[in-house]
């Protein structure tokens, strides 16, 4: 870092540090603005209130309508030779539902114990926020950024980002830019920020079954007719081995594996697991006993029954053939496998072992990866190192499912995950919360990232 | 026969014709009082009802108590010489509801196109009162029986006859016959009587298997701990195959194979299996393909699952990995397969493939067979001939459950299973009706088969 830029991102943080209780009254502000994308409420007044916070913060910005709810886009032209980063959130929040079970009214922002209670503190508001206090400090100290500087925040997330794609891919020359930030849901540790590198990808599938008309008596019809629980039964059979292996023809094949750097990453990792399962009730790790606990979440793919239902499900005997049986599955991904491909194998499968079942495709989500040998790693690592003053727990790909791919591949771009948010932060659940401090260590890490870009091509 | 008993039973029949108003007033008098045993509605006076006609037709009775509702019993001595006769039944009927899907109140019997509509008419009021309809015709024509007479209504039958079993082994004695005779269940045709010589057993049994201590998303833990539907999936492919052969240890090792004459039987048995099929949406039986229609229900055992539930069963999509799976089965029993021994050997099934699957019992019942080689079956083949004046329809075993093991296995005598309703009775159902033809047909049967069974000696 030259000393001017160090100069300036000394001011910066100074700034940071004297804005606090102004930053907070802001957040307050958003937070007291209801904004339940699959409800309807309150969103495109919230899509207002984000925009005129990134003017202020210095961005030129615009309302972009899609079919669903408006994207919030703002920027600022990268300095000559300077890089340029996409600051990516949400604006919508969760229904706040059960209103009886919150200590605080969910659209009432109250500070208890160090943390600030609200419906969307850290999904994502209070998250996203901390992009814009960060953007609005180094504007009104130095009149600028060091970088470009591109913002987009969608209203939809909470509805499973049904645009975001067709967003993406219709606008790449608006979006392009270097590399992808997000600040969102939970640290894994609470001692210790998070980077995560990807994603797991997901197919979801519902498979049906169908027997006699309606259910018949087991004794009169038991042996005449077929059963679809037994279909569903014998066909899941053939798809997930009791050793924990898939089996689905070529589901493995697009596979690729963990980079040397991932996997120097995911040896860092550690974890008490024995805790962490006794935490869910759990013993030990199910089949296969040669993967490695990481493992199974980073680099192996899952095979999951979601939902099994056919027949009598009340209390006591009831002597049925059932005439109808559902499966519900999530397969999820990793790098490189493709949903749509998985899928027609899926499909080829359940038309081999059970030709009348039908399959519902329900939705699928691609995984997503950045190397950690990509050159932005070093900046990213160092600027949530600064910012949280701890070093970060990095994992190479996060076990859920986020639309990360549309930076990934769509945009072509370098993607980072960094949660601001405690680890008990609640999201979609009610008395949600942001730990004060970690709001204020994720304003101080997304300024100081700014400097450390500027300087990463110098 | 001879000529005095022919002409006493001319004289019987000919006082069955000529009653025919009176039985069905009195019938309307025991279908008027509801009997609702699982909520103990009316139970005990129908109980006194009962016992009025029984003494009317001329046998000396009591009422018994259990633990329960109480057993009705009657008997009449045989003469010297002369066989002796049981009839089972039950006066006890099912809850009436829905009521508004009844055309006329289910206790206010009506008369329809030939049909008498009421609750319990066919199950079981009506059958079993065309037993003391004869009775009385006989005693009230001749001043007695040409056979020892003892009869038996039972007022739980609706709830699973819980107590049957106990009541006939601390009663052996004074239920000691040489034939029990039980009319009850819709007949297999509309243009021919029924009679079945025995009935599957079965075992009913709950597993339950558990994973974490609560629904946990399948992206953050997918992989991590153990799924219980999958537990359960590959726990009953170990049990039952695609090919349609139960595969538990032993299974099969206590059947014994149907009798020449039982087999002669079924193969005089006919039906229209597509039509059949058709009529409850089915194309074609299920595997195995080598066995037989009527060998299903007769022959075979089976391993059915009555209900499958775990995880999400709404609409759409959930992403989780079920706390717990539930499967509810029941195993159909041929002679001489032991609901004792069948249960104990799914137990050690379940204990060498899912060690941690907890089985719950949920009760059994034995199979039961009379052979058709039996001195009896030509008597009550010849008595339902000409009662119903068509051949009968006769099956070694019945596919449903019956506690018929208490008669053949307990009491150590032979039972026939003589149902006098029509097939489209609606047990169980609203507008439950019995076919006034019907009604006086079982009327002559009863007394027919005294004259036989007196004759079957001599």
């Amino acid at each position: 870092m030259t000393s001017t830029s160090a100069q300036h991102l000394s001011d910066v943080l100074a700034a940071c540090n004297t804005n606090q209780d102004r930053d907070l009254s802001d957040l307050f502000t958003l937070l007291s603005q209801p904004s339940i994308s699959t409800q309807n409420i309150g969103v495109r007044e919230c899509a207002g209130l984000v925009k005129g916070m990134l003017e202020q913060a210095g961005l030129a910005t615009r309302l972009i309508e899609s079919s669903g709810h408006p994207f919030v886009y703002g920027d600022y032209p990268a300095p000559s030779g300077a890089p340029t980063i996409l600051f990516y959130g949400h604006y919508d929040v969760q229904p706040p539902d059960p209103l009886e079970a919150w200590v605080s009214p969910p659209f009432e922002p109250t500070i208890r114990n160090g943390r600030i209670y609200a419906r969307g503190v850290g999904d994502n508001k209070g998250q996203f926020f901390a992009h814009i206090a960060a953007l609005r400090a180094w504007h009104e100290t130095t009149g600028g950024f060091p970088v470009g500087v591109k913002f987009l925040a969608e209203g939809e997330e909470e509805c499973g980002s049904p645009h975001i794609e067709e967003f993406v891919k219709a606008n790449v020359g608006l979006l392009d830019c270097d590399l992808v930030y997000t600040a969102d849901g939970p640290m894994l540790d609470d001692d210790a920020p998070t980077i995560a590198y990807g994603v797991r990808g997901m197919v979801y599938v519902e498979l049906r079954a169908t027997g006699a008309s309606n259910d018949l008596h087991s004794g009169n019809w038991g042996g005449l007719v077929p059963n679809p629980a037994w279909t569903l039964t014998h066909l899941l059979a053939t798809m997930f081995s009791p050793e924990g292996e898939i089996l689905i023809d070529g589901f493995h094949d697009d596979i690729i594996p963990v980079s040397p750097a991932g996997k120097a990453a995911m040896n860092r990792l550690k974890l008490d697991q024995q805790a962490t399962l006794a935490s869910v009730g759990v013993q030990k790790l199910p089949a296969p006993e040669s993967a490695s606990y990481f493992s199974r979440t980073i680099e192996r793919p899952t095979c999951n029954i979601a939902g099994f239902t056919s027949g009598y499900d009340g209390v006591g005997s009831k002597t049925i053939i059932p005439a109808e049986a559902v499966v519900k599955m999530d397969f999820r991904l990793v790098p490189d496998q493709d949903p749509d491909d998985i899928l027609r194998k899926i499909e080829a499968h359940v038309r081999t072992h059970a030709r009348d079942v039908e399959i519902i495709p329900m939705g699928g989500m691609r995984p997503s990866s950045t190397p950690l040998e990509n050159r932005f790693v070093p900046v990213v690592r160092a600027a949530v190192q600064a910012g949280f003053g701890a070093d970060p727990v990095e994992i190479p790909i996060a076990g859920g499912s986020l639309p990360d791919a549309v930076w990934t591949k769509d945009l072509g771009r370098p993607s980072f995950l960094v949660p601001y948010a405690n680890r008990d932060e609640a999201n979609h659940s009610p008395n949600e919360n942001l730990v004060l401090e970690n709001f204020y260590a994720g304003i101080r890490t997304s300024a100081i990232l700014l400097a450390r870009l500027a300087t990463s091509v110098e």
